[in-house]
């Protein structure tokens, strides 16, 4: 079959011919792929920035945005069969240790991660395991929701966590109306009638951000804090999504955020640099949020279904795969970039 | 009656003669005080710290840490009678906010603060409000419980909050076991039977914290994270509850919590200063913890009543105010200092 | 003003002149009346079914669904001030037991119910607590919202409940689309992504509860509860909102309740009777549903102001009273009839 | 090696020779039996009860309270070595399911039952898989703890859950002082300050309950209910825990629970049959409990590892295996009968 390969840092990624794998593992699963996302952090991949993190052996196959059709199933697989359309969770996690016994897979003490400690998906086959694969609905396809496995997880994960304290009086700010923030709004908008206000600098991002659901948007222009409090009586937010997390959005964030509100950091960059004592006498919570659980993806299918969150993408060949990155580098993609095989 | 006033900040104390309060609102409660705790936050006051945050006008009655015996009740009063024995809960709430009417009136957007932005307890007798009465147990004196209603009561909370997720399996590490933490560690003892591990750089404060529950003392010398670390294989602690947060204990505090973990943060100083790329990929959460409410004062008496919680006091007859002030300014008091009328 | 009593148990209501009440408390709040609802619990209060509960002297004045203006306020009132638009939570409470403490007002342990043990609704003016005031939305009037503070209100409560562990993934199924169910409808679609199925006798209630939220329309002809479990491939709902709560409902909705599911119990009228072992086996919940807290008022009134919740309303002059109580005992009112003054 | 097997149904068991199991699959795992629990419900697969929902194959080996040393490992198994003690929780998962994909493992959907359904542990080897396998503190011998896996994991799954809800101000009554009750009493004693009420119709049972914990014992002589209530001031407990759920406690039980209260089912034989109208007039929960979860076992081992819950055992060589059936069913054995290989 044919793969795309990281052969080198900072050089070219190349396309080679592979053999198919095979599903030997009672828990092993072949997928024909039906999309790969092309995500910015391949760019970085590229560039080195991985190598010492991941300590993958080169050549290797690229790609951690997976989602196609079961082709094999080894013999102890019984949530998927031949034939079933699925996107992959990013990790294949080990399901014994505390973390995936509790449903919070995420912080397994023993996973691998395809696309970058291991084979990856810019290819015709992937090698993951049954306790990667999420069934779809009838109605997606897996070129058009494969993206979803990897920012629109993180997206998911955050968006869940932070709906779960509002009420229909209560207001949600999300920071940031880019490719995170996107999903988180459409998210938000399923879980909660609490009011959505976005913060972008970008006019165009807020009026995206309004035909999706955003009750309100606010310029990022220096005004934001105040515009935010204004809109909240002077109190802040009961819950602050921040999907930037630098430029000064933690502070700003904090600042837009009720006394005994959550803020939530996404978005990373900067520092959270914040006094003890505004802590205690506000009872502030700062929630660190990583990606989502199996469960997330399951729940974020389960939207995409009904047809509560969707995403732009844009879409080419596997062969294609070089301008799909020099797409992405350049600014030149609308959404998402999905190489299909 | 006797009462002993602030007449200006940098001037030592004026005990005088003024009028006993009256019960004319019909939830005014009037208070025989049994014991007033003399506290740290009342140096304060008097060097004029809180001066401009409290807009209090001298001169009044200093003393917010109160309990006694109630001595005329207003015309709505149902919770509490003449004669009963009560601790008063440090704020004076509205009880028709959102947080009032939440269970949360610590962020009651009308309160009063007696001792603090109204007359206190160094006194004979003191008004407040049914909504601040807690009833305590026949086997529990004014005098002994009184330093409960502040410093105690912020303890508990914290406690509590953080008992909500240990397990059996778990550890919690306490920062700090002096006076907050003192009560926090038997807090955290009648409520959880996770492991308890206690980081102080004094060792008699350490000895005295496993003599009340402490599962482990550790030395606070340079090496206490990898201590930690080293306790739970590595991983970090799934609470951490810092009662100190000054002099490094910030970040000690976050390095010894574990992936997905509860850093708490309850004594002040220092800032909090982590990049945001350690709280994704951590996931942790940063919880900020004021003092507790008033239903937080009635289950800590229960524990009290049951003989859980406990505090050592140093007893002063009211006229000796000054000795009492005195004490505490030269580190002269074990445990709390209380003045008796 | 006019008022409209109860002057004798199986005996017609009787219009009265009757002196304005006045704010002499200091939460007192007199409410010009702007709808009143007329309710089936008035039919049963006439007939005598009520007179034991609640103790009420005759005559008095009957209605326990009231919105309206605020008209004067007590001393100290600051939630509310003359003219805002308030609804009214049908319960007077005491503000100091612990359940009032606690945000779960409903179970007070010192509670007023005006309309049924006290002066109510059917007349200009009503004497309520400022605990009881809800400001409406500018959006909102009196008269279309008032039938929301009773059954509405009740509605809602078991909604929300039911809605907290609604994952996208999951079902909820209604059991009736009459009133209180319609109500309960429009509130888990705007709570929760989960599907919706809504289980009725009469197709034209399923009809208008696909229009109102529903997904799936189960017509309650025998086979409800294969219906129930075809759809959920065999396992059942997660979550069961039963608003019948007679002739088998509970039976069946037991039946269709997932393995350690909710089944909520809102309606009344026969008894719940399971086995034990079923209940260990099936590790299900059987949830017992009173009318909402404060707080839920709060809620729904915010999803009202949203346009998430409405109710169709048939109005009548205040001196029309008569014909509106025989409409609705010979079931000729649509949605809910309302006096207005 | 020796095994003990159900050779048809009203026979005796017998003693035969069987191959030791291999540990062929990934995630397989063969442990060294180090004390099976004797249980009653062995007693009825003889009589023949399970014969029909085990669907199990004569002969097969019984016994599924089993605790011991790994003796061997597949190759994909990491959280447990050869040489670790281990107790095994009593179902073998599917790890893929939805239920066991969040830690509710109890509710797999392709689980097996050793000792029930396929080969158990009253032998000197039993063949089990990595998802079952609880590693035990040092302090603790398999044949101490092994009676543990199943009873007194159904007791603290009740307990645990039960003991969320609680504060140090609320009461908790546990209805029966048996085998189950006796470690329910132990795990609420370690997980919470609440006031412990124990009632149960033998006095000896309310002197042992108070012994590891009660705080109250009353006796079940007809007055437990108005004893309960006497002793709540009249509201009834905030958390009751029936053990028994036979001979009218079901009734009692919820009589003794509080306005929005739970009432947990644990125990089983009558009917719950309670008028929808108490139900939600009282807004009481019924809360059905079923076996505890994994993470419960391993929670319940930390508890018994701190020495926080303990059981009286009589053991048996596996060769007397006969003597213990016998004794059991004469009742002749105090705490639980243990065969040790
Ligand atoms: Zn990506
Ligand atoms: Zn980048
Ligand atoms: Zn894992
Ligand atoms: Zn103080
Ligand atoms: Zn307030
Ligand atoms: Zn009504
Ligand atoms: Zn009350
Ligand atoms: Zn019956
Ligand atoms: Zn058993
Ligand atoms: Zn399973």
């Amino acid at each position: 079959m044919r793969a795309v390969r990281v052969v080198g840092y900072h050089e070219k990624l190349e396309m080679t011919e592979v053999d198919v794998p095979e599903a030997t593992g009672p828990w092993d699963v072949v997928v024909r792929i039906g999309g790969a996302g092309v995500c910015r952090t391949d760019l970085h991949i590229l560039e080195g920035q991985w190598a010492e993190k991941s300590q993958v052996t080169l050549p290797y196959t690229i790609g951690h945005e997976n989602a196609g059709w079961v082709h094999a199933v080894g013999s102890a697989v019984t949530n998927v069969a031949e034939g079933d359309k699925v996107i992959l969770h990013p990790l294949v996690t080990c399901g014994l240790c505390r973390a995936c016994r509790s449903g919070d897979d995420v912080h397994c003490e023993n996973s691998a991660f395809p696309g970058i400690d291991t084979h990856g998906g810019y290819a015709e086959y992937l090698l993951t395991s049954a306790r990667s694969c999420v069934r779809i609905d009838d109605a997606l396809e897996p070129a058009d929701v494969a993206a979803l496995a990897d920012a629109g997880l993180t997206a998911y994960h955050a968006a869940a966590k932070a709906a779960r304290r509002l009420t229909p009086r209560d207001t949600c700010v999300v920071i940031g109306a880019g490719g995170l923030g996107h999903i988180g709004i459409q998210v938000l908008k399923a879980l909660t009638p609490a009011r959505l206000v976005v913060v972008d600098r970008i006019p165009a991002a807020l009026d995206l951000a309004r035909t999706i659901g955003a009750d309100v948007g606010v310029p990022a222009d220096g005004g934001q804090v105040e515009a935010v409090l204004d809109l909240t009586g002077g109190t802040g937010a009961e819950v602050v999504v921040d999907f930037v997390g630098e430029n000064g959005s933690t502070a700003e964030g904090l600042a837009m955020t009720r006394q005994a509100g959550d803020y939530h950091v996404v978005g990373y960059g900067e520092n959270v640099d914040v006094p003890t004592i505004d802590l205690v006498s506000s009872e502030k919570n700062v929630v660190g949020n990583l990606v989502g659980s199996y469960n997330d993806l399951q729940d974020l299918m389960a939207l995409a279904a009904k047809g509560l969150v969707t995403l732009h993408t844009q879409k080419y060949a596997l062969d294609d795969f070089q301008q799909a990155v020099t797409d992405l580098d350049n600014g030149d993609v609308r959404g998402r970039a999905i190489l299909v095989p």
